[in-house]
């Protein structure tokens, strides 16, 4: 029966995003490569502020008119789409490849402070797996015998929890139920059988509320034995939802440098909601439905569907989104201070891009 | 096939509603109407605080004994049951009926600002499509072809994103991804053939945590082109939530100006639950139970019972109520703090009016 | 038909409670009792804020190293720990035994104003059902006939709403809907045949956000006639969440306050999450994941799985956990600030502990 690779390529994404960067600083890849928008009158007007910014040098202006402000506001809204997606320094999330030692799958993990760019020009504290936030992704198989060598260059002690993983009790990772914390400069090793396939995390479970809240989070994903037919994906996509000290963020970016999901028309998306953060964040996708499959990475007895999805703290869910429309489709919590102000749209906002033409 | 129909009269909702206005203004009109309750030896109290008034004109008074406390604070509450359905200026979620064109459904929505009465004498600054707040409801048919005009009178620029329909890209409302911002004094025409049944929204999608939260919403339903016969009611209600500058409202108002649900023993209540606020509700039936058939549009593939529904950001939920239990029953968000003070029922609550006899 | 007791001796949890608390001020009962834990290295550290407090008798003292700071903080967080349970005055949702008059079970409720102790030291102002918080727990069988006299020793008048039970709307206990308010010193008596199996609950709805939030609530547990035997369980536990004036509780406790859950590995707990907050609590399970069986009292068409279960004010799930992993598992509400701070786990946290062999 064929499986869903461990490791796939995502050359289309990446190739993407590589292009959108490198057309230019002000290009609007995601939107322009689809030549899907009509905004070409509003970028051919001057900014607004511009002139302002003229006119300051001279006498007093006179106070803008209401169409002067609009034109300001809807100029700031545009430069953040346009600079989707944004380049910034650092990537979390990226696919973590194991070391082999006599059949077990090995993976080294760092966790030290880091300056980590959340948008463009905006960079923050964050204690960090291997530097990256999210910590790089683990993905193994069920029935994987799965080793982890956690190194704390911190200057507090920490411990991972493997959150949904059903480990024997000593790899739980809570300091002082099942283990003691991993003092400053020390290591310490789990090693177990990968016991239940699913979209899990590990993240720390020692001063957890300030130690995840700055980033010591990760996507542990166990692919099943035999993936069922029905869930079967062309694109896999984890999608870590958070909002503590780094503010509202996907993947450890907010808006504009958000990953955009990238497809080609008619292919399956799966999508991996996790929620490392303290509040819910309900996903609504434009354009398409989500069919949710999958719950803390126990499948649902019923497939259902829905445009907006709760993602509670905590919780992971599975979702397959069939790629039927084309277009470039905005993708963002729908508690809507956690995506736009009036300054554009920030933070928990991305977009799902379906090329047109047959995958 | 027997159908819905799209404009069901309201006839006894209406009815009642002019009846417990007319009966005056200190009147007790659902509660007394029926009948149900014993709060005669309540009220024919002395207000505790009227006592309190007269007092205050001649020596400083005695504190007042726990009682007198007592007595003042429930007469506070008191006069909060007994002024509803409270009478305010306007009434959002008007249903609005198209003007047909060439077999094309045509509605006109104009954007702009208004007084919003919410309670009664509290009024507070709205942006409006149609001066309503929701705006008024489309209910339209799948299949139809629909075109909505929009003219914008608001200082700021704007767009109309139809929520949980799957459209075209271009016709998604999302300024600088799919269309311009329209400007204000502007117009911009939306025009789709309508692709999914269900219960769904349309509200601004531009500087939106402001607009929609200053009104620019409403419901958009789809009557799928064959109800399922499960699935047909008496009653057809839409419930929006909201909780943004005009505080803790149903339809655009706040306890005891909310509209009661009004039915027969026996019948069956459609009610579409649409949040379009920032926070979760989970709205809390007395007496009976809710039977859960879609989330945002879809049918859920096995309904499911309950009596408190928690209603997230975005999303819409369709329950059923077989409305077997006769009386007046307290509806509700359960949140306390967006439903009572210690000055009685506020904001998200109203009520379910079973009037006995078969339908 | 076997059928579950109504009123199950939970004589294990309650030996393991005494020989716990029996084992000295400083031990550690659940996790030393079980051998799970390794932290012996830690605990034989000396605790690095006692050194402090010593040499701050002498000349100004060296700025702490960070180990002697993260030791200190560990040591904060190992004594939260092996407190755990640790002893407070009086105990909540104790079962409520009923009187028997003529085929009626009575029950006897007063609410008045106590000192609840929350956790070790902390005592707050209540208002609690006989004393306990939350109230005792009421346990009947459907088609009971159920009488509840309640008496009002609080200086505000009061009322019971018995939430999820689909009565006669004259006992729904809605002041000045459905009844007048019970006034200090007054007596109220509900009387009704139990209409609806499930997990449902009892608690004020007069100025409910803050009677409820200061303690007046209960759980009000309904078996059914026939248990399915899908459901039947060895132990069955009631879990009220609360986060008012009390702070973060489980129960009416915050850890290390909080009863942890105990079973014999292989045996099947149920447990009913009911909410009687303002704010969602998504309990998380470690070691296990949960089965869904009921919303509100109703059974779910198709049980599901998860091991974060998102519950909201007002709701009631129930779940069943099958006790397969042996160990002491943290079992807490996954907003992290809900249980764990700088200075170690607090408010929503507890435990299921599962004792190795056989049941």
């Amino acid at each position: 029966m064929s499986e869903t690779p461990l490791f796939p390529a995502p050359a289309s994404r990446r190739t993407f995003l590589r292009t959108g960067a490198a057309a230019a600083a002000a290009a609007l890849p995601v939107v322009a490569a689809l030549g899907a928008c009509g905004e070409t009158r509003a970028s051919e007007r001057p900014a607004a502020d511009t002139s302002a910014a003229q006119r300051a040098q001279a006498v007093p202006p006179p106070a803008p008119s209401p169409r002067e402000k609009a034109d300001a506001m809807d100029a700031m809204h545009e430069r953040g789409i346009k600079a989707f997606p944004a380049r910034t320094e650092g990537k979390g999330n990226q696919l973590l490849a194991p070391r082999m030692e006599s059949g077990i799958k090995v993976f080294d993990l760092t966790c030290e402070e880091v300056q980590w760019e959340v948008e463009p020009g905006r960079k923050v504290k964050a204690w960090a797996y291997n530097g990256q936030v999210p910590g790089p992704q683990i993905r193994v198989r069920e029935g994987d015998r799965v080793r982890v060598h956690l190194l704390n260059k911190l200057p507090e002690s920490t411990a991972i929890h493997f959150h949904g993983l059903e480990l024997p009790n000593d790899q739980d990772g809570v300091p002082f139920i099942t283990q003691p914390p991993v003092k400053p400069g020390e290591r310490y090793t789990y090693e177990f059988t990968v016991p239940n396939a699913g979209s899990h995390m590990y993240h720390s479970h020692h001063n957890s509320a300030v130690q995840v809240g700055l980033g010591l989070l990760g996507a542990f994903v166990v692919e099943p034995r035999r993936v069922r037919p029905a869930h079967r994906a062309d694109v896999d996509y984890v999608m870590v939802l958070n909002d503590g000290s780094h503010g509202y963020t996907l993947n450890g970016k907010g808006f504009p440098a958000t990953e955009p999901l990238v497809c080609r028309q008619g292919q399956t998306v799966r999508i991996r909601f996790m929620n490392e953060g303290m509040m819910i964040h309900p996903m609504h996708l434009h354009g398409m439905h989500m069919t949710v499959i999958a719950k803390d990475g126990w499948d649902q007895p019923m497939p259902w569907k829905c445009d907006t999805l709760n993602v509670a703290p905590g919780e992971r869910w599975d979702v397959l989104v069939k790629a039927t429309n084309p277009g470039t489709w905005a993708f963002h919590c729908h508690i809507l201070p956690h995506a736009e102000s009036e300054h554009g749209m920030f933070g928990m906002v991305t977009a799902l891009v379906v090329q047109p033409g047959v995958a």
